[in-house]
């Protein structure tokens, strides 16, 4: 045997193994990201059915649920909206302080200023369609308009104090936009943008649809979210947002598609990559350990690991409280 | 915004996405093949309570079994021994007549004559350890007499009438011996072998572990199976089975291991490429599907999408019986 | 300004800094491989003035000196031998059982069964010239005896129980001489081969010469370690030690060679890496920092920064005890 | 042994070993820039205690110091302001005539026609706060009013004569701004932009911080010079900076970066690349020479070679006078 | 205009030039190689009409012509024999001790040890022929006793002391039977083989063939040496010369072939580059100058600055002599 | 010896070398362009000494002159005015109807329909100072001025009728400048741009200085013709030329340039390619050739093959009466 092909004598040992993971395979906390549904009232706490052990919550309760959550290491959160104000057809709510959101940032900011505070910028939570977009009587997306809407939100939150900017509508254009609302506040150099860049209208967000209420009232999304089987367009889509200005890129859902994560960070190793675990995946997870197909936290470790090898930088994931656990028993 | 930015232009109809989709990425009958857990007694039929809907069978069992999925359009299985003849340390019986999987080779061959029959070969089903090679006193593989066991498995699959050997030990160099013993048979050009060339020791393969019986007696496969971050050690397993002859090279487990499909699949375009959707992928879809997470058939769906748009050509998997009756509904 | 060109909002929030970091720059102690020099007397302990800190040790000495940094995390070594037994002009006596790094290895395997053993393979310790290879008359080196002695020293290494073989003499053909032993021993899968593949003629191996008295006893090492300035040879060397096996390749000196790293790296990037940071090195570090130049844990975390994010997974550094400590720290 | 891995014919002459250097790295007198602090009395000579052997002077003593080094072939120097003139929040004084730099420039420009002049343009050693930029009061840089302060600066230097401009502020869009103002003025073609494209956050700038009197009052630069890690950002600097125009790229500190060094040139093989050896390294290959580490000569030129080997046209470094020397020797 | 489209800053002062010039423009001493006509008559020195200034010399006259030379830096030389010892069909005498390039050897080696002496090894010298191989009845080349001749030529010099063997014969296969030779004589490491890889049957040779008696007695050498259009067998003659283990590659003519030097270089970047400036290139340079067309310096500075920035390493050339005065001058 | 490695079976007869040539290496008319030097006497006939067998004409003997070399052929000619009107400091006759090549392209429109005519644009032949641009008092170029007269003297030649404009002049931004007043003009579509994109500062232009009584009054043109080793800035030039919408690019001089004619072809397939053989290359091929160092067709054609095979379309030459014969014998 040609002695470049024995193999195993790469891997025999532990450390050996440690040594063949390579570059950026390790899970530290600041590659996990939690996303936390924040409700209208302050002090409400409520179970979601689908998605076991996760929960949406006002801002007093999340307040109390961060604080052992940042002890053991917790550097960054996702916010998303979920409100009941009376909402209109294009969303405006979204961009008033009543936005439950916009308190969140405010409080996360003043009891933890060394949190990273990202905020999820859509239409669909604040519009009576449920659509991430202005719609036009014909039932299209009205770009244009709906770009004003999501610029509108997103500087509501900037100006509440968010660091990172996260917009998951997939509208055309809408990096450019945030990014020129951002040079217009001079507030370019302290707010991030974290682009959904690649988002794909999925099976596996059926969960999430239960947590944030977001179910569109009627059709679908597939207009705007990317087709499964599209590498083309997810391609193209990042690029885009590269040009645009975003400082971050983003792949969702994440287990499916590290294929993509893959072309995507091997064209664009200069922004940081991040990836959404989704509410499916956290379900199916959850339910195979439950069913005792496997071990959940060897399986979370193992599917982390791959989206850190398939390229990640950042993990948004529902296990983070978990994770932060199993991190220190390592 | 620049004219090229404009994407929803491209996938707002459902002709367009079905465009987007690219090369290879509909999902056919022949992209598909069936496990079949083999057993001694020929009129055997076992559930797996780990992967419910699928069965341990004997012969008889399963020549009946296929019939109605031969006339739906099945093109491939994929043989596992489950047996529990005398085993001894270098897995002799495994090449002995008494191996349920000699017969239901031949048994297939002549009711099915135009199925591809592919034969899962290790040592792992015929040896007292459980391991997948004759170990040393060291606890060491012995990487020469393994060859020799597994070589002579697989000859006798051969002599029965296997279209494809598929050994999934990963010891080192044994695509060259497979090889080597099929041009000396003067069979080369009648016989496929089908590497499990990227073999990860994943968390994923637990309830098959229940199915095959085919948990090691003590330690685990480390020192073999690839760890779960090696790019480097996939990408070089994958060359050295090109390399050596191999006629198709395969990535296991499936879902979290696209990113390694994608890479393995730009490195060897020229070779057919096969993923494994293993046990753990099936229970957790199930379960999760059974929790209302999802929709089955849209998840399965998208995870085979996935699977062919990251580059795999043949996709490995227990919800074959399903995928069959859900591609004749279209 | 063009959106995409503000910078700042990538890295102004230390978190955002942390994603930067990209793939592979973080350190943990698995990154770290620990050189220690190990003498005849089993108890001795020499002080080495050149590199302020660093002993000289016998077996017991070693033991006792390992046990802390084991429960800190240590899990790589590097031994040298420093030996006194009479010399000649092959270099017999490295292959011999007094020759103290066997007695090392077999104490380490006993007392601390994990860390993984890696030894140092040179004639220079041994041989009366102080060279790294056998000379001819002409004084030139006699490439195909020295590989029959280093072979034979690296044989009574792997006898002794050592997980890794480092030849660091340069001679063409090292690494296949190495493996074909090792084939032929029947245990190329239980011992790994790190190839000091790409070695240049330092100045940086001042002190290193001073603690393992490894000084040629007349002329220089021009004719086998590689000229300062030659990418060439040294992409040469690193493909070479590739097709002919080596499990790692090596980088040496480190700081001053980043750049070949990187080369190196982003050729071969299926091998682990290894980077030594060499004993010139370590001393102005340290003596930079003494005269107040800069904070020594500082300076020290950021040439292993700068070493991780050029592709180095393995550092090789007499600064391993302190990081041990400042890696807890953090 | 395969004839193409016998790598010792390629090296064992002295006249082979230079064919092995390879292009570009050779040492040459117009590869030097000296770096020179200009202090505000005219005849000041002032050392400084963290880097031996380099002064701060006035413009006369400075005169008198250059007439030697020019007569040995320097080509190129690099003016620092260390003035005691009031700051103010802006640095206005930065652009007035009363500014130190301004002066050397004329002189040089006066008694040296010949010698290229290189003027370091940044707000630090002009403003209160002692950071490179105007800060708003959240603490956060104001970029636009930055650059106004910066291309003033600029302005001031191009009039007097500089021939290159080296903005070391690493505020965002600075490059285009100064080429703008040099457009303007007419006289884009008679004034050269060496960006300080990637600049990092380092632990080796602490003796400059005492020779330029430079430390910022309160906080650190880590939000406008890059993280130690990042190759990201560092290659989209280097892009954004070859985009607005800069003539020359510069890596900064040197040694510890040579890794990004050889990937800017690698991906900007157009633009002439610059090297800052920076006070720290200075010091620390100073003290390790002092401590016998190394020789400092022979330490110096293998830095210095390293630099060239990794693509660097331009070395800034303070042993400049003595390299002068040096080269005359060989 | 797009500030990045201002080039002029780029160079419009001596410095800037030469830092456009980039890596591996400089001429330097040991870029060149002096080519030698050696003739039987020990003290024969014999003016070359078609090459005014360029001498046939015997081994005395050449020991005194190189003394002034050496003095002024020359380290390598090119010997070719230009004998009119009793010739055959085969080249025999090439090998015997009388040809008169194996005493200039020997008295190179004595007088001035660090020369570098590479040889020029054909069979064209020795044959009646005057053909570069031994011919076949039909007048093709027998490649097999050619290639027997040549090794036995090759190794006569290396007896000799030769340090670089340069065969310019253009027969298959030549660099790797040199190669087994050097390493069955056991002297691989201390030989180098600079390879004619790329020698084109171009129309720049007539001069050389007045000067070395080298015009084959019949036909022409274009079925072994390069049909002038050809990059494709060009390429694949590098390639060849690469992996049989050539040292060092060159192209021949020069100025005609920088295209082909470009491209050589930019796939072979490992290997040191050679171009030969031949004789009529050679004789044209000095007619133009001497008819007042340019100046000899200024043009003969700029197409070695050409072959340089082209890629090459190594210059041969009959202006070496000039060259060493000029370079002083300078 | 590996059966890829035997070459001589590619090109062992004619039609073999042939096919070995690849795509674009023959020479037809339509690859050839003749410089002609138009003076104010109509009927002028003048030789120049430098370049033998070389005239200027005026447009009534150029017509004479022409007739037989259209009859052989010749498909395009490139005029240079060579002008004793009164000049002055801005070149403003180059534009006013007197200048003799406007004549001169009115009478080839009228005599010689067919022929394609292009112009070379410069303020040299109309400028006192005999420089390229208009010069400011410091002695740098004032480039925006320049660029005020080159589209001038561009202009009016596109009104006499040329189809193709082709500046010399190597002024920053001058291509974008000419194309928006071919824009303005309403002619865009009807005149052709050939850039001087890449042209040296080169010895090689003496002879042409003579023709065209072009040399400067004082100082020299490094600071806007290229320095000749630099590669970058080539690139650059040629970049910007194509962007800016040049329809052919041009490296000037030829035979020393082939790796920058081959670099910039790779780099710019899309554009047609020119190469100047400009008038040192004229001189020293005679001056060789009459010196019998070879043969002056053998060498012309072997100098053409070259240019054509480096990626050269279009090549400018003296040569070009001689080549239409020499065509014609082949
Ligand atoms: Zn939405
Ligand atoms: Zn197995
Ligand atoms: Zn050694
Ligand atoms: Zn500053
Ligand atoms: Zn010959
Ligand atoms: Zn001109």
């Amino acid at each position: 045997m040609a002695s470049s092909y024995g193999l195993h004598s790469g891997y025999f040992h532990p450390t050996l193994r440690k040594w063949q993971g390579g570059a950026g395979t390790t899970i530290a906390p600041h590659n996990l990201m939690l996303p936390i549904f924040v409700v209208d009232d302050e002090d409400g706490i409520e179970p979601i059915s689908s998605m076991p052990g996760v929960l949406r919550m006002g801002i007093n309760t999340m307040a109390v649920f961060l604080e052992p959550l940042v002890a053991k290491g917790l550097e960054a959160v996702l916010l998303f909206s979920v409100t009941n104000i009376l909402k209109d057809d294009t969303g405006e709510i979204g961009a008033k302080p009543s936005n439950p959101t916009v308190g969140a940032i405010k409080r996360i900011k003043r009891d933890y200023p060394d949190l990273l505070v990202a905020v999820d910028v859509c239409l669909c939570p604040y519009t009576i369609s449920g659509h991430c977009g202005v719609l036009k009587d014909d039932g299209f997306i009205d770009n244009g308009r709906s770009l004003i809407q999501i610029v509108k939100i997103a500087k509501s939150f900037v100006l509440a104090g968010a660091d990172v900017i996260a917009p998951s509508d997939m509208m055309d254009g809408r990096i450019k936009a945030i990014k020129d609302m951002l040079q217009t506040l001079g507030c370019m150099n302290r707010v991030s943008v974290m682009s959904y860049s690649v988002k794909f209208a999925s099976a596996f967000y059926g969960p999430f649809r239960e947590a944030a209420h977001s179910a569109p009232a009627f059709g679908d999304r597939k207009r705007y979210q990317l087709p499964l089987a599209s590498r083309g367009l997810a391609m193209r889509a990042a690029k885009r947002d590269e040009v645009e200005g975003a400082d971050m890129l983003m792949v969702k859902p994440g287990l499916a598609y590290l294929d993509i994560v893959r072309e995507v960070k091997d064209r664009h190793p200069e922004l940081p990559m991040a990836i959404y675990q989704v509410s499916g995946e956290y379900a199916m997870l959850h339910h195979g350990a439950a069913a005792g197909a496997f071990d959940l936290k060897a399986i979370v470790m193992e599917t982390l690991t791959a989206m850190r090898r398939s390229g990640a930088d950042i993990i948004i994931t529902y296990f983070t409280p978990q994770l932060l656990d199993w991190l220190m028993e390592k």
